[in-house]
């Protein structure tokens, strides 16, 4: 594991990356695209794309450009993420908007998706045209995914909306998270290794389960993780207002005045929310069993990904195959 | 050329749009990506692709889709720069962030996007892969260049900066407008005719001659143009606090105390800056000659535009190099 973010981070920073201007204003705008990419952070993503690659047949060496493309990918969408959702820290540091300001954050977000595609087309030279054009639309309908995503949570965000099912909080987070965390990610490695469309749809199809189980597993952990190793503040989504599994659950599962009550505090700017009203937020979910119910349901996504897993027909390294097991267990089972 | 333009128009709202979904939040998306395409604009950008490619040899049929593209990048890049500028109007009608708020704008201008990336991999099935991924690496540039060229007109804005020279101006203009207004629109024609090197070198350094000429014409059109026609607020460039070559000229010919009281009304926000406040800069711009100096100055870079067209050895349709040289003086001549 630690092998391939290595090669992959060194294949980011190294090469496809700029570092130097003449012109200074230019050379700063290089170094904000550097930032996220510079920062410590797991590589999850691409190493679904290698594994899965070589998992099918495939070799490492011809996955690990798209692979850089991924954390390219993650690392401009979390550029934007983190000004629409007024994060203050990420990766256990300040948000790239709040070291630069937005407008510059903002623009160097768009710098880092175009180079994306810069960088995708280089895949000509060794998988050829028809296989690199291939993976552009597959980044294609991973961004198409991401950004309508995003697009729900934050029309509920700006529609001031708390009255969603558990079925809206899925059809939102498989779009925003799933994708572009493993269900895309999966695809890329197996349409690098030749696989066959059914095993491309197995992989979708497991991609969304783990991708979904991982984002709410995700939000456990910001609410009863470690935030030192964890990189955030403790309980950062309630301040930021989010609406996770565990706050939709909590909201239906309280009585009509715990829950205005909740909402209310919920509907509160960052700025207005005391560590009082986090607190009782917290209370709450845990009271309810909302927290538990979200750690139980992430287990049930985890299991149902893994059983999706065993119906793909391998044809590569089992050590891969192995290891696309241990690293889909691990997304979920992680404790940071 | 209104024929191109309704052509071009149809692809982008009849075909390459999204246009219905079954969750209404993502209705909102699509509607938020074709709202600046649905307002009425020019078509420039995507005539001197058009344009170019015919006059190279081309055919109008092949470049269309390019074409669409452009105009797609083009509204991309306006819904960003008009959240960064904190532009109130966009073709006469509010900017996308004062009709839904920044955070679904941003991510509406992320989604448009990566929508022209996954347009462009279209161009295969009439181009063939290579020349398909030629254009997008003509895409890579010109984005590449338009961010580069916003980033550095926004630091100045984030730093205070005044102190500019001239050459500061050109160097951020070529990059953040004549790029992707005529430099990357002429190249893609010619690619797509499959003209040879030399002559994509020639049409790069038309378009940059072409492209600084066009953005200083259109700031001297937004101090003193008809507001009702040009679709912007009359002076807004002032009330926005922008370093145009108007305004850097004036700065450098205004004795010492009127220069620093127009840097010091220039570093107002918006909304401090009163009626009196743009009245006063605009007498200084007029009094000291920078408005007809920027006027010369675009009749100049017009000139030698025209001087670079007439040394390419054009290889097609008469009327379409006719064409570009009526469109090259019409950017530059017109009057809104």
């Amino acid at each position: 594991m630690a092998r391939v973010k290595a090669k992959v981070d060194a294949l980011i920073l190294e090469h496809l990356l700029p570092t130097v201007s003449p012109i200074k204003e230019i050379a700063l705008l290089y170094e904000m695209m550097r930032d996220y990419p510079e920062r410590p952070a797991k590589g999850l993503r691409s190493l679904f794309c290698v594994t899965t690659c070589k998992a099918l047949g495939g070799s490492e060496d011809d996955a690990l450009l798209t692979a850089a493309c991924i954390e390219i990918l993650q690392n401009w969408i979390l550029i934007h993420d983190d000004i629409e959702d007024g994060s203050e820290l990420r990766r256990g540091r300040p948000a790239l908007h709040r070291k630069y300001g937005e407008l510059l954050a903002m623009n160097a977000g768009d710098a880092l998706h175009a180079r994306m595609w810069g960088v995708l087309l280089q895949n000509k030279d060794r998988l050829g045209a028809d296989t690199a054009l291939q993976v552009m639309e597959e980044f294609a309908r991973i961004v198409n995914e991401t950004t309508e995503g995003q697009h729900m949570e934050l029309a509920w965000v700006v529609g001031r909306r708390w009255d969603l099912d558990e079925s809206d909080y899925l059809a939102m987070v498989s779009r925003k998270t799933a994708w572009y965390s493993v269900a895309g990610p999966c695809r890329l490695g197996g349409l690098i290794a030749g696989a066959p469309a059914a095993e491309l749809d197995r992989l979708r199809e497991f991609g969304l389960k783990l991708g979904v189980g991982f984002q709410i597993q995700d939000d456990t952990l910001n609410l009863v993780g470690e935030s030192s190793r964890y990189g955030k503040q403790k309980a950062d989504d309630i301040r930021e207002g989010k609406r996770s599994l565990i706050l939709l659950k909590a909201l239906k599962e309280a009585g009509h005045e715990d829950a205005a009550r909740v909402t209310a505090i919920m509907q509160r700017t960052r700025q207005e929310k005391t560590d009082n009203d986090v607190n009782r937020v917290l209370a709450l979910m845990k009271h309810c069993g909302a927290i538990a119910y979200a750690q139980h349901t992430a287990q049930q996504f985890l299991a149902d990904a893994l059983a999706v897993l065993d119906t793909i027909r391998w044809s590569g390294d089992a050590a891969a195959v192995q290891l696309l097991h241990d690293v889909a267990r691990f997304s979920i089972e992680r404790q940071w």
